[in-house]
């Protein structure tokens, strides 16, 4: 066997994620040499305290405070620090040495992603993030490149396991959030401040990657409207149940049509009712999918683990050995190009339907006013549904309204649920939530 | 913006995918472009008869039955002849006057594809075929690329719509299996003279192909184990659906290391009981989806359209773009070098849970005897039920025994069956069936 060319790798990072990356790079070396057709070795790590605690156990000599020294030597960078600085820095830093860069780190790719692709493009060189979106899942490459002879129209993305789990724990146990939220801090499903999930900045950093991704256009997180799980009640989950619904926290990004053709994106995230029967709706657990819909391929979703170290490290090493390949191979290497222009949409613009709950009087002509309220925005309804409650002690009657509409614009329904909340038959507007799938 | 250069595409073949790929690079020729970076000019679409009536209203002039000629002249040649020659023939032409290949041929590909790899590495050319497997679903990629830094350990495929949606009808209506087949053709799922999908032929050539990929090592037709789903009976269904399963024709290719420490990769096609909450279990009709286990990745799932002219094409066009691109790029392209040299298992050596089903006697003592029988050949029993029947007219009881097996191997399963056949206690075998998921 001929000598193999090396190629020197340095890691930025060494937490859960990045010190899985190191124990495959050195245990895996000589499966991944035979795949790449050079050794990859690991030049080093860059850590912040080069005696901190690790997971696992690595050479000590790796670990080095001098990321930009490190960065600098590199054929191949890879950056799992998270944050934005000084991760934007050393990747700039990387590309403009001629190295490829795998990263991460979602939360940059959202703020400054056109910084980074931009740098990339000048220097010639393959910036990798696959592990940016839904952990292990193989979701970037197959939108890059399988569907780049098609047209996406709509992505669904379940992307933030803690979201799913903890509204998974309300579905099965009837749980309400905070409970939920509890045991998934308990089980490690969620950080001790779990803002970022429950918020849904961390779905909308990966929406905002999606979009860009399907629709050839820059979208950055500013473009994305985000809606968080935090008011989601049992309640809200029992009445979707009972009506053949599930209630998921989606990234969607899709392609809207105005009536003069013209064309726009709508990237956004916020909890969401889909039927029981779509095949995101049985996405359990902390586990991740995206759901997309092509004009040529139809339907296609894409299932498996979004977070934790190993599953992550096989989307850092299926982008290094894809980089180091053509490394070997030379000639130029793929960078990304944006062919397509497409502005992003405010949310008033997007069109969803909406599942509305309502505590209204029980007396004769409610419905026909409210169906009128509805008729008159111009939001069509799909169905409406009233249960009669009699408390047994008081013998007092209370009615609860169930609505599901199709698709209308958000702005039209949201006037048409102010209007409601005006009707003095109204006692509460018990919830308002987007669906989807239907 | 500057003149684009022009790709000259030849296409072989114009049946259900072909016509979709023709219109689909006449009518987005300008996105096309713009992603590529290149014109993708459709030269000429060769076929028996030019006058033949086509699904897509296509130019006339672009028909020619000179294939030959037409190959010689293209940088991009998409064969979907289908069949092995003049396919193979043709495919071989191209590559060796330098013409990335593009083909959804299966058969080709499982019966002779180490003379096309090898072709193709020779020339330094692209020979991609996405569309071979799964029709619109990416999977080649992710697997070749994606999961490039990762151990694959086990693929389970549901590859074969028509004998997807047999399955389903019988699961869901009961019905036997020649009248599942006769609505499967009546719908247009399941061809005139459907023994490619019912005996499983199309399944084991796109097993083949998934294990080549998965292991880095060439796996060829003759190395998959092949049993179809005509002997699948309703009672099987009903047995299954009544024990918590759902019986699928899979597609299986799974590394198994024997006591020694020795490697080898078995690659089979049969039907199987699943778990009702595995995800496979809920690829309902003629979809597609294939599940991966990887070391680390952890469990993934690829979920859609299996077939049809128009999402196929989807898989057709997304390899032609990728092909195109590396030609506007530059360099070398990207071929397949198999790393791996993992021997094909017979199916003796695979290791299965099994489900049998057993009309015994209804005696004391039976239950007791077939245990023993099972512990001699070393098969451990997960679960044993016996449900006592009793005919209301003659009074006559009959005993029903269903036994789901630990994972054992092939060899030792089949010979326990056969063993059990001999006990005078045993009134038949009412099914044998191999369990995967539990």
């Amino acid at each position: 066997m001929t000598e193999l060319r090396t190629l020197k790798v340095a890691l930025l990072g060494c937490g859960n994620v990045g010190a899985q990356v190191a124990r495959i790079l050195i245990e895996d070396a000589d499966a991944l040499a035979a795949r790449t057709g050079a050794r990859l070795q690991l030049s080093g790590i860059a850590v912040r305290n080069v005696n901190s605690k690790r997971d696992v156990e690595l050479p000590q000599e790796l670990f080095t405070t001098d990321a930009e020294t490190l960065v600098k030597d590199a054929d191949l960078v890879i950056e799992l620090m998270g944050g934005i600085e000084p991760a934007r820095t050393l990747i700039l830093s990387a590309l403009s040495n001629g190295a490829c860069v795998v990263t991460g780190n979602k939360a940059l790719l959202a703020q400054d992603g056109p910084t980074l692709y931009e740098a990339a493009d000048k220097a010639g060189v393959q910036l990798s993030y696959e592990a940016a979106v839904a952990g292990a899942i193989p979701i970037l490459r197959p939108i890059r490149d399988s569907l780049s002879g098609d047209r996406i129209t709509r992505v669904l993305g379940i992307v933030n396991g803690t979201t799913n789990f903890i509204l998974d724990q309300m579905d099965s146990t009837g749980a309400q959030f905070a409970d939920a939220l509890a045991e998934a801090q308990r089980l490690g499903y969620a950080e001790a401040d779990p803002t970022a999930d429950v918020e849904g900045h961390d779905a909308a950093a990966k929406a905002a990657i999606l979009a860009t991704l399907s629709f050839h256009t820059r979208f950055a997180l500013e473009n994305v409207h985000c809606e968080g799980i935090t008011s989601v009640s049992a309640a809200d989950i029992a009445a979707a149940k009972d009506a053949g619904f599930v209630i998921k926290l989606l990234a969607i990004a899709e392609k809207l049509t105005d009536a003069d053709g013209g064309e726009g994106v709508s990237v956004r995230v916020h909890p969401t009712l889909l039927p029981r029967e779509h095949p995101l709706a049985a996405v359990r657990g902390a586990f991740n999918a995206v759901f997309i819909e092509a004009e040529n391929a139809g339907e296609l979703m894409f299932y498996g683990q979004g977070a934790g170290g190993t599953p992550t490290a096989s989307a850092v090493l299926g982008d290094l050995v894809s980089a180091a390949r053509r490394l070997v191979l030379g000639g130029p290497q793929r960078t990304e190009t944006t062919t397509g222009h497409v502005p992003a949409l405010p949310i008033e613009a997007a069109t969803t339907s909406y599942y509305i709950g309502l505590d209204v009087a029980d007396q004769p002509g409610v419905l026909a006013r409210i169906a009128q309220l509805f008729a008159e925005h111009g939001v069509s309804i799909e169905i409406m549904r009233q249960t009669i409650h009699k408390d047994a002690a008081s013998n007092v009657e209370s009615a609860e309204l169930r609505i599901v509409t199709h698709r209308a614009s958000e702005a039209a329904l949201a006037a048409t649920v102010e209007a409601v909340k005006g009707l003095d038959v109204i006692n509460s507007v018990t919830s308002v939530l987007r669906v989807e799938g239907v």
